[in-house]
């Protein structure tokens, strides 16, 4: 392969058709979302409270494909898909693994219109919104790339965008802020005094860094203010990670153009689930057909918080005030306040039921790292391939590096393929802080964890109910 | 055409094999670099101290095209070239103009690495230093898109990168020298105590906002001090606007893909003038060939910087104390330090003597514009195509956007197509300013271009000497 043939690219009309649903095969079913008041399965009426229709419908859909609706399949087109597959040559010779044995490859989902893979499920949430009428949007976000990128989606489709951003980031990240009023969206620090959920918190402290936790409670219960409003999540559902499976679709045809039809290693960082689930689940799909034997998945958190490395899988409320559905999914507990690490998408105490389906079947595997590994593997990318990447995309990066040394140790031959999730040009504080030697590591102490799975706060479902 | 066709894209393997010199084509000889010591010619030995070699070769060459490199060439096809060609359907139909009597075109330069035009001139010089046997290169950055360009291109070939960047932007856009620190490059705020030129500002003002013209002459001291070390110009020679007329040779392509061989309107803004070169020079190349009778070419300026617009065709120093060659060209006064604008690469008081060839032969025009019309076109933009401009490339929207208004008051057909130079992620603080309504116009009094004209400071160029 020619370095010419470094970015594997597609034609705006190679935009895929439809979305791989991984529901029908798993091995084990998905479980459901629970409503809070009762303990049972929330009942559609209940859901479509809460998310656009469709998307409920997509959320316990067992189709094993679902069609992208022609108009959305266009908008990407017309905006920013397909993304490239890029070679990592120069990283991969920074690495001395120059040669064909160990091959690195990343899907760049910085390309598209708001700089991360988020507008992938932005546009078709605010496109299902408008298609059923509605008028109004309400998320939370980390760092910012799922608040912009629905900013941006609401905009395109004239939906009003309300923003509960994590003061954390909203305080290291003030060019996520600007971008999202760019896009008319409107943005409040959380915790915020506009919402019950958040006045818990900012009464105390209003100063207090946020969670993504909390944020989630304000967005929902702000959302509920309206009838023609509704709930936007940009991770962890089964709809979300739906969406975002166009991304491991386009990266299987692009691998087939340079002749790999089983890579080794999938990898992608992991906050809700939904960045990695959109790269690996066309390839688990596969695997679950028995087509791809071999190949292992790996999905990474920070040390600050590993929901599925260190935490346990069972019930749990999705925010921190207990208005959003519980889940089943490996979790920290969701009274627990992650460090203002600056990966703010990965500060999330769960994770998608999907992944944890995967990883309680063994389909897959997690690992963690700490902050300045990640920003330091972050920055070697920036200098060998170019791209500055997101600090949770560092997370993914910095997983892909350690494989390729091992492989090479190993005298493994390994095509390794990551998700380059997203940009960093909006986090850039963090690549200050490491390179002035400022930049501080969390890891959180197990028994932190355990103490708060303990806690007679954590809700207590009976399957035997359902 | 379908809007799945509004991005038209190139492969890798399409970036093309030379590039365009307009130097032979001119109706009038290009004006030589004079050497500020005796008012003569520069001789070639001396050029050659200043610049890399290949590149002054370059500078006079009357070569009707120059290959590129074969190395390089794989360079931009392994990193971002070539770059899409959008149809702005979202911006069409916001102004009014749904339909296909009026089509406007942006050729998208923001996807390149660092998010701009610059890369394309960057990577070449660094080529060729390296070839050249050389270890440092030395610049000057307005905005910061051309130090972010030429750190990265440094960094890739191992050379180190000295930047002075204009202090007014190095305050407005602290994102910019961290990015560039991440690639490696040494940033000083310009003024600044390091060279005996900035010292003649810094030491009356240490917090004087600085201008291209000062960096540029710390940039050409610094780079004097090593024999290793060469300076390197982002835009106005010669051989900047032939590396950038790639941009230009794929967007011709792109559009004959979608039946269109004879634009109206090409645009882009202007402060050295290499990126409205980059689009504009290889359409100009055929209308000298008596291709493109009927095409338009309009050159945009801030109206707190209008050069060409307001400033007088003739001799000027290319920097403010002097020390850089002497260039005939459209200028408002080597001496006049334009206010802080956001678009900062637009605060140069000359312009490209390409351009100015081209504008005294009456083959362009040019326009300026406010800064607040600008931002608010570059928000308008950012609302309808998603991506946010930097403020340099607001003022070609600006000019598209009137154009396209102007077209629709006379019921004309035109097809508009600008150069879409660079993203805003750096620059938020301009839409902050403008969404807050706390953005300053600024405009350049005519008397104080003519007081700077008239001063006795100007050079005096006996031509019939040469």
């Amino acid at each position: 392969m020619s370095k010419i043939n470094a970015r594997i690219l597609l034609e705006p009309n190679e935009v895929p058709k439809e979305w791989i649903n991984i529901l029908p095969y798993l091995p084990l079913p998905i479980t459901p979302l629970i409503n809070p008041m009762d303990g049972m399965p929330a009942p559609p009426e209940l859901a479509f409270a809460i998310f656009p229709k469709e998307c409920v419908i997509q959320e316990v859909s067992q189709e094993r494909t679902i069609p992208i609706p022609k108009e959305l399949r266009e908008l990407y087109a017309q905006t920013y898909r397909p993304t490239p597959l890029h070679r990592a040559y120069g990283l991969e010779k920074d690495l001395g693994i120059e040669g064909d044995d160990i091959k690195i490859f990343y899907k760049n989902e910085s390309v598209s219109t708001t700089g991360s893979h988020k507008p992938n499920t932005a546009l078709a949430q605010a496109f299902y919104a408008k298609k059923e009428g509605l008028k109004q949007l309400v998320t939370e976000t980390g760092a910012g790339q799922w608040g912009s990128a629905l900013s941006y989606g609401c905009n395109l489709f004239g939906l009003t965008c309300i923003v509960y951003m994590v003061r954390a980031s909203y305080i290291q990240k003030p060019g996520r802020k600007i971008l999202m009023k760019a896009y008319n969206g409107e943005v409040h620090a959380s915790p915020s005094k506009h919402t019950m959920s958040g006045r818990l918190f900012y009464d105390k402290n209003p100063e207090h860094p946020g969670s993504l936790g909390i944020a989630i409670s304000e967005a929902v219960e702000h959302s509920l203010k309206r009838d023609d409003a509704r709930y936007s999540l940009g991770s962890v559902l089964n709809f979300v990670c739906l969406h975002q499976t166009i991304i491991g679709q386009e990266t299987k045809i692009q691998l087939s153009k340079v002749g790999i039809s089983e890579p080794d290693i999938i990898i992608g960082c992991m906050g809700g689930g939904s960045n990695f689930s959109g790269l690996a689940l066309p390839f688990m799909r596969d695997k679950l057909e028995g087509k791809l034997p071999n190949t292992q998945f790996i999905g990474v958190e920070p040390r600050a918080c590993p929901s599925v490395t260190k935490g346990e899988y069972r019930w749990d409320y999705g925010d921190t005030a207990k208005k959003a559905p519980i889940l089943k999914m490996h979790t920290v507990g969701h009274g627990f306040i992650p460090h203002p690490i600056h990966a703010g998408g990965l500060r999330y105490h769960g994770i998608a039921p999907i992944i944890s389906n995967l990883v309680n079947n063994k389909l897959m595997t997690s690992s963690m790292h700490f902050q300045t590994e990640v920003i330091e593997a972050g920055l070697q990318f920036t200098r060998t391939e170019g791209i500055l990447p997101a600090p949770e995309t560092c997370h993914a990066i910095k997983e892909a590096i350690d494989q390729a040394i091992l492989a090479k140790e190993n005298n493994e031959k390994k095509v390794i393929v990551f998700n380059f999730s997203g940009h960093g040009y909006f986090d850039l504080l963090a690549y200050k802080e490491y390179m002035e030697g400022n930049l501080i590591d969390f890891e959180l102490p197990s028994e932190e964890i355990s103490d708060a799975l303990n806690s007679s706060d954590m809700p207590i479902i009976d399957e035997s109910k359902f």
